[in-house]
């Protein structure tokens, strides 16, 4: 996957992190416990977050908070519990989630009569709240998220990407009518988005879920489909229209202006931890991790490279040259460590996909030069020392600009229109999206599955930025007409 | 408990609040969901907290937060579920714990042998968890905090004060000798204190816990302590050297510079959502809320005094206000609602204990003036709309300030120093703290609560603010000799 594998392959031997190419599964595990992002924990399915994999959910939580409150949104909390009966009350969901459930029968001493489930997600105990809430359309809307964790049970986990526990906001509204709501709705899907694209430097596509890929008690759901280096997808947000269906099971009404008695329209939208595996999986090479400069927790390392008799005078001068970065609003560390080589840090901070590491060496001060290393490949360059500050923020948003053209490439490479199912399978088994007329039908999507492990993900919306040409033509799979008026993204997911 | 109680009885009828003379448990529920804070939820012990309490608690975990990190600490995320077994290796831990523990015996559709509980405190999680990460001397400190909710099956609940589920911080280090982990739990204590002062404007009594009720499995707990208007304290943060009990129960052990193996002297330490509770007990009066003006999600409301001809533009005049006031870092709300009458909105807005009121009506406009209105009880003040902007931060500062010294005086007129026991148990049921010499005997305690309710809230340290001084005397309840070397502090407790 990368031209000059060889050599990459014996530069990773010797920092132990299996190539991508070699097996891609591993290499992720690998990356996200030797970058000290997370760790297996003595829970089933659950993880632990380690303080650099924190630091960078904390960024995230930092933008989209702000992000909702610009956009009028209120933070609440909710009970991790959930009432086992709330769950069955709008039937797909029960559907969807029972199998997934976390079961409380127990609380202090008392068996319970009827057990709690610790929340998979959380509109029947929201909807129960609003039922108490709602009076008039005067109430409306409501605006409301919460970050939290959920719980679904999964067999095969994988850190970020699929946890018993996992990590989310979760935004939950109720609207007078269905225009506002679906407005709400295609808000949030572009809201995401805009963060994916122009914070995380993720190129994904807008579009709406088939209907056999819906959110459980949905009317419509819509996401945005991100592709990895190994070719599969990861839904990285979704936004979905409920329409009345849990207002209806939960009695959310109000009175309109006119004096009728209606049921609210209700949202729900997410973006969760596993949005970590997609920076992970799109960024990252051989040497590790690479942070989308935006959201790293560190954005420049500075290494002060001194010998034994003047290295706390190079970690003064280093912690100096930190201050002017951070006076530049850049966030910086000071790679202090004392008993490791230099070359073992430039290998630490490589494989943690710091954007950009810079040497500073008792010659170079003199000289009043610094090495500076971005962590987009690029040679090492030596700097003028001011010209290095007054430069880094400029030279952090064209690592931004170079990630997300890499990745925006590589996923145009790798999806492919496709009209027959022969070349469809084919595309798919050597780790490509196919853009493929389908008919619509739920049991042709369910056949294309069993036979290739590959899943419609999106059709995309008119105003997505990829793939959003329309065209009518005949089912890939069964030849009947295309539904949906342009050609659907398929592949095999995480 | 205040002088004009006729004439607030009254007032307080009219918003339909229960005067706190009346009945103070009455007006702490009523206030708290009149004010919006909290709701009741069909989770046995458990509340929502609504968008205002939520504002409010976001604002206390952001000072937290940074206050943290400015100090070296990390964060992390653990998982909330914690093997039942774990628990039961600290044998003080778990006969703390066992009778408050929420158990699940089900993920998914398989029942499991080892049951899981919802972490009550994620002491031994961590500990084992350091287990795998500690090596040498080198990898410490560990010093590390988690946000996030913890489970404690409560009987009688009450927002805030005593949920099943509530939210908290909870800190936990890893040192390599007692000294260093000795001054971080100081360290916390004196950070918790810093808070409530500075920020919250909540006096507090930094002490150490007596043995009978120190945290389960700890060596010594510290506690910062508050008097509620109605005399009773509530214990506000706690900061614990647990010294190497939970480090040997999960093997926290590492190499020192001298090639011996030590286990690690840990810390753990917190302040939860409990905190509210206090700030609504010390601060509210008969109208409701009074939140302090450095935390409160709203420190200016503008109500825009219109008739229907030109409300609009009053509206639009209050944003213009509202704009300048939030150039000098004020948090400022307009009330835009036009369905109710300005009486209701100055009424609404002291319930929820906005610290000033301006209202905007077109002859003040005309001539350039404001009517400010502090929630303090001072009268309104027509000012200069120039002046009430400048001057709004130093405003905010002396009602923070009139707070303080309001409830520092209450807190100090209410603890009385008290020699005999009969005293003893008339100044207690009167509604203050005592401070007493006391025998330091665990089953004296305990006659005495049995005898009173009240407990020992704790031993004043030398360089706490308050009730510091030194001395000898007799066991108020035995007479044998006093320990400690000081009194110490007796209360009823929330």
């Amino acid at each position: 996957m990368t031209k000059d594998g060889g050599k990459q392959d014996k530069k990773a031997q010797q920092y132990g992190v299996t190539p991508q190419s070699v097996d891609f599964n591993d290499w992720y595990n690998e990356v996200v416990k030797k970058a000290d992002l997370a760790d297996n924990s003595p829970v089933a399915g659950a993880m632990v977050v380690r303080p650099y994999g924190s630091a960078l959910w904390e960024n995230i939580q930092r933008w989209l908070d702000d992000k909702f409150k610009a956009t009028g949104h209120e933070s609440l909390i909710f009970p991790t519990l959930i009432p086992m009966g709330f769950i069955t009350k709008e039937a797909d969901h029960v559907e969807g989630f029972a199998p997934e459930l976390f079961t409380v029968n127990k609380i202090g001493t008392e068996e319970l009569a009827e057990p709690y489930v610790m929340r998979p997600t959380s509109e029947t105990i929201i909807g129960h709240m609003w039922s108490g809430w709602l009076n008039s359309y005067r109430d409306l809307p409501f605006l409301h998220y919460q970050w939290g964790s959920v719980f679904r049970a999964e067999l095969r986990t994988k850190a970020f990407l699929r946890t018993s526990e996992f990590f989310w906001h979760e935004g939950h509204t109720a609207h007078a009518d269905e225009g506002e709501a679906r407005g709400e709705v295609r808000q949030m899907l572009d809201i995401y988005h805009e963060f994916c694209r122009d914070v995380l430097a993720l190129p994904v596509v807008r579009g709406e879920k088939t209907a056999s890929e819906r959110f459980a008690g949905a009317v419509a759901t819509y996401s945005i489909e991100g592709m990895m280096r190994d070719g599969k997808a990861l839904q990285s947000g979704t936004s979905h229209y409920l329409g009345q269906n849990f207002s209806k099971a939960f009695d959310v009404k109000f009175q309109t202006r006119e004096q009728r008695e209606e049921f609210a329209h209700t949202t729900s939208w997410a973006i969760s931890s596993r949005i970590i595996g997609a920076i992970i999986m799109t960024h990252g090479d051989d040497f590790g991790l690479i942070m989308p400069p935006r959201i790293a927790p560190i954005q420049v390392v500075v290494i002060p490279v001194g010998r034994k008799d003047n290295f706390d005078q190079m970690v003064e001068e280093g912690e100096k040259l930190a201050a002017e970065l951070r006076a530049q609003g850049v966030r910086v560390k000071v790679d202090k460590r004392d008993g490791v080589t230099n070359g073992f840090k430039y290998n630490d901070w490589e494989l943690k996909g710091v954007p950009v590491r810079i040497e500073l060496g008792p010659r170079d001060l003199e000289s009043g030069v610094v090495v500076v290393k971005s962590r987009n490949g690029d040679e090492k360059e030596t700097l003028p020392r001011a010209e290095a500050v007054s430069g880094m923020t400029a030279r952090l948003d064209g690592i931004h600009d170079w990630l997300l053209s890499r990745a925006t490439s590589f996923m145009l490479e790798h999806t492919i229109p496709v009209d027959d199912f022969e070349t469809f399978a084919a595309k798919i088994e050597e780790g490509n999206w196919v853009r493929a007329y389908h008919c619509g039908d739920a049991d042709c999507e369910k056949s294309i599955k069993e036979a290739t492990k590959a899943t419609t993900r999106n059709v995309p919306l008119d105003d997505a930025e990829f793939f959003n040409d329309h065209g009518e033509g005949q089912c890939v799979k069964c030849g009947k007409p295309s539904a949906y008026g342009k050609r659907v993204i398929f592949g095999r997911q995480y």
